[in-house]
């Protein structure tokens, strides 16, 4: 019988390039696709909630799939996760609505940005952390990350090469954890553009370091202009963390 | 000039054979005695509070070495970091009064015994956890937990192979955390028997499956029988957390 099944998956993106099938590169979507292939006998098609970047991570990714067969949950979900490189794990699958979409449906997005600033590095973390090791002024961060939230043209946060034909978005809120030497950015919004939230956490790192102000934010966003921003933070200190549906 | 320093040392050990200096395979104290011998050009001997075993990890070791060199603190710890394996990182490097030695004025140790108990396996935790996909009674572990604190005789808990003498110690707490399906020990003593944390750690997991019941605990500590308790669970789960001076 052919379902809707929405799934929910984690992985660590470090070996992996990104999460869109693509055919030279092993992805997060092409590496279940080809299970669910096995599984099924049939050629499938994954409709992700969104892409990421080659490296970065996703703690509750979410996407769904039209499967024809008769195999009960249980089987699928163990029979994915053995197939499975260690680094992708399916935490669920299960019918849903025939109507459900993935990407359509998402209503927000939740974001974590992760910074080692230890000058050491913890072993526990450091595939999802940035390793930054000069010195920061936290406080000065933590200012800088509230003027992110609001509805704004973030055309100053974006990277070429991205598929969004309008800028403006809004942020729910941006919290800035500062757990001893380690940083925790948790950015939630309606959408975000392409590496718009490594660009924020490298802009952080911009004011973290004094070269720019708290208070430049708001006219940073304002000139829309991308050189005006820090740079583009590297990818595996990122991890797409709750989609909300 | 020859002085003492203390380290403070954190190690993924997955991929070592523990923490004791060996012939034929790649050690934590190895490989750091290997790096500072590099620095200081001298033939170095490192004093660890405490062997791990292979596959064990440590958040917060500490060590003390005889170090006759020139070099500022902050070259060292640099030049450490830069030789060393990406699995073990020196958190510190510091003088130390010469009397100090690292496993003789140890007060007591913390010991962390994590198990994922999902079914598919958290990603960004998997090599620091005992990977347990069968049911468990959560409450019935919590419960058991409590029994391990006093001054006990642990032979019960105890493989062969050690080099202690005496055989009592004293368990101050054993905390017991239910973190969704994550579970998490954490034991502070006086002491620990050869693979006492992970023979503890396997008897709540009998107790979790129902084999023992929490009650039965202090009569199989009493009963010094190795045979009653539960089995030694995996190293992967273990990090030596903490060690008070």
């Amino acid at each position: 019988m052919r379902r809707n099944y929405k799934m929910h998956i984690m992985y660590d993106g470090t070996d992996f390039g990104g999460w869109q099938r693509q055919k030279n590169a092993v992805t997060i979507q092409g590496e279940i696709e080809k299970a669910l292939g096995i599984i099924t006998k049939n050629e499938i098609s994954l409709i992700g909630a969104s892409r990421t970047d080659a490296g970065v991570h996703a703690y509750d990714y979410v996407a769904n799939v039209f499967l024809d067969t008769d195999k009960d949950n249980y089987s699928i979900w163990m029979g994915l996760n053995a197939l499975l490189p260690e680094g992708i794990r399916v935490k669920s699958i299960e019918p849903c609505a025939d109507e459900f979409h993935a990407r359509y449906d998402a209503k927000h997005k939740t974001y974590v940005y992760n910074i080692d600033n230890s000058g050491y590095c913890d072993v526990f973390t450091n595939r999802y952390m940035w390793k930054y090791r000069y010195p920061l002024d936290y406080e000065k961060m933590k200012e800088a990350a509230g003027h992110f939230v609001g509805v704004h043209d973030f055309s100053a946060f974006m990277s070429q090469g991205g598929t969004a034909k309008t800028f403006t978005r809004e942020i729910y809120s941006n919290d800035f954890e500062i757990l001893g030497d380690k940083l925790k950015m948790t950015i939630t919004g309606n959408g975000f553009l392409y590496n718009m939230v490594r660009i924020i956490a490298g802009t952080l790192v911009s004011v973290g370091r004094g070269d720019i102000n708290p208070s430049d934010i708001p006219d940073i966003i304002e000139s829309k202009e991308r050189k005006r921003a820090g740079i583009t933070a590297p990818p595996e200190g990122l991890i797409l963390y709750k989609i909300t549906y």
